[in-house]
């Protein structure tokens, strides 16, 4: 499976990462490359509405456990990244289909498309569509950097966005999904541990904050005349930064933006994105009433107006217990050490947890870092992980 | 005068406020109005090698004393910032060559070309050419944001940049300068004031500090992991704030990006700028030893590196102190009460003070707004200090 991913980056990336953004041509030449690798053992790949690869290997009994990820990556992306998780089921259904006898379930192998959302801004939209969430007028308007449509686009990929809610039709003949992925984060890496069962992805609060001051001289304008917007959104990333410290979970304020912006203008306006995340759904909220305190706080001490954008929210969501034990028990037996982590990242598991149970294993990435062409993994870990992998789809197609 | 200025932002304004952009179609419009009104009192204004526009009425005595200001402004300008002074110095040679009698001295109105530097980035053009302190090599690369080369707009307007030291040839026939401008900042108004004799120039440092962190993804990077660079800059930013409260001064941080910038990334590089101003040498050193101990202390406690870029700095410039004192002498007379200030943005008495005796009068800008449609100033307020500035060069041509 990891000569399959080198084969897969040597066909679709560059000296810059990986390169199969979705619905662009690299993507296409992954997916070839995927049904190439379905030829050998026999299976055909189907496409449903929102263009989501499926194959499907028949065992015993119905309904499949669906295993998989995404092959789409980001522009100058990493060789695992979504990848990992879909060579890894692509994997599985290729050693039951060798093994000459059928598997206790049948098998399907899922590759969702743009989860990364890298060209239209809407990620997780093949599982979103499966799981019925994806709201088509929210996503119809929108346009890529060069100005195409998403309807356009869609359409020259066989994909009707009017009709991609079809797609939840396929869940019907699925009873879980499992998903390997890299943590995209050090939290692994530092611990020195191999693998770990994933119990949830934490929910996201991103919102913008406006404070609206008074432009003014900077050689003209005495200090204790002065609104100025960027030191009080200075002091409210601070502020918001303090946060975790009380509730637990994470809070970024990755983007601010001055107005004038000029070395010599006393910022009138500043806007400062503010993302909170956190697993439960209490302390988010906490989380977000904090923020919101310390900009309001911030805004009010220079006498700055504060205005508030929503730009996304998710719920957190917990996987499903049963398997979640499943996925530790085989972290366990498999590297001698059990680790559970909530994932701070999105996942296409996120998106089929409302509808199915579900639960990911994550390996370490090497530095925590992701979406870069340096995004790694030992070679070890990842056999590791893989065959953790395979014993928790082994234990889940046995149970009821 | 106060009409003539009205005119003049008839003829080269719009409702976006004033369009005298130096170089171009309407500053040209501006300066045939100067010479109409010159041609009513029988006066032919000259162009020095540097574009600067002079008129000289002759006077009893040599050198001239020199009186004007810019007719250029920013694009979406106020009508009064630069023009105010230009119109009161040719007030003055009108109001003696309509009395019938000689000045004492002769008088020189000079419009000085390219103050705001809008176009190409190098304000104070025309009087640091006067003033021998323009550098060719510095500014013959310069392009307006169209692309245009600076040698090639300025030789459409009949400048040639390798010649423009010869303006300083110019000083010989100069003995003094007087400028009136609007203060373009709040004190003024707030006090309640009328008119200010200036005292000299604040000195500049203008840097730009980076801090180097690692950019790391919103949602899988541990707190106490990160090197957010952003936040680093923002502790630089509100400690540059305290700088001005133990040395007095005015301390701005008007610029700040954020690398990648994006609400789902923890910034790895942040850009902030710090420009400080005072007048006293020894304090502005003091300020800028304060502001890189300000943002190595807040790179270090993130582990940050820390860079640092000069973009521009002009060491504190005083007035003549004998002018200075005329000049608060006929403020208290005109107005009842003397007032003196520093300046904190650069004028072109600036650079004359380099080389020849120079002060200036101060109007109050309401709500100390300009450099935009709403700069205004009562035109009560104009015809006092308007009266004042007579007053002075009054005194300053009876002075030997």
């Amino acid at each position: 499976m990891i000569a399959d991913l080198r084969e897969l980056q040597r066909r679709t990336g560059d000296a810059d990462g990986a390169q199969r953004l979705c619905w662009g041509a690299q993507w296409r030449v992954a997916r070839e490359y995927l049904q190439e690798l379905l030829d050998e053992i026999g299976l055909e790949a189907t496409r449903d509405a929102a263009g989501n690869l499926w194959a499907f290997l028949e065992g015993e009994r119905e309904p499949a456990l669906a295993v998989g990820s995404h092959i789409d990556s980001v522009p100058n992306g990493g060789w695992l990244d979504g990848a990992y998780g879909v060579m890894a089921g692509l994997g599985l259904l290729r050693a039951w289909a060798r093994s000459g006898r059928r598997s206790p379930r049948t098998l399907a192998l899922v590759d969702f498309a743009d989860e990364e959302g890298a060209r239209f801004g809407r990620s997780l939209f093949g599982s979103s569509a499966v799981a019925g969430t994806l709201d088509i007028q929210e996503v119809q308007a929108l346009t890529d950097a060069g100005g195409r449509s998403i309807v356009q686009v869609l359409a020259e990929n066989g994909v009707e966005l009017a009709r991609v809610g079809e797609a939840a039709a396929g869940l019907e003949h699925i009873g879980a999904y499992l998903e390997l992925h890299i943590e995209q984060g050090p939290v692994l890496a530092r611990e020195g541990l191999q693998a770990a069962a994933v119990t949830g992805c934490a929910g996201v609060e991103r919102l913008r904050f406006g404070f609206i001051g008074q432009a003014a001289h900077a050689g003209t304008t005495p200090m204790n005349v002065r609104h100025d917007a960027g030191l009080a959104a200075a002091t409210a990333a601070l502020e918001v930064e303090r946060i975790p410290t009380a509730h637990g979970g994470v809070a970024t304020t990755g983007e601010l933006e001055l107005q004038p912006g000029i070395a010599t203008a006393v910022a009138g306006e500043a806007w400062l994105s503010v993302d909170l995340r956190h697993p439960d759904p209490a302390a988010l909220e906490l989380m977000l009433a904090g923020a919101r305190r310390a900009c309001a706080e911030a805004a009010a001490s220079r006498e700055c107006r504060l205005e508030e954008i929503a730009i996304w929210r998710i719920e957190p969501i917990a996987f499903d217990p049963q398997l979640v034990e499943l996925a530790a028990g085989a972290i366990a037996d498999t590297t001698g050490i059990e680790k559970r982590m909530t994932s701070g990242a999105l996942h296409d598991a996120a998106e089929l947890a409302r509808v199915v149970p579900a639960t990911m294993i994550f390996s370490p990435s090497i530095a925590g870092i992701s979406h870069a062409r340096a995004e790694n993994t030992d070679d070890a870990d990842l056999a590791v992980a893989i065959a953790a992998f395979d014993a928790l789809a082994s234990a889940v197609m046995m149970t009821e």
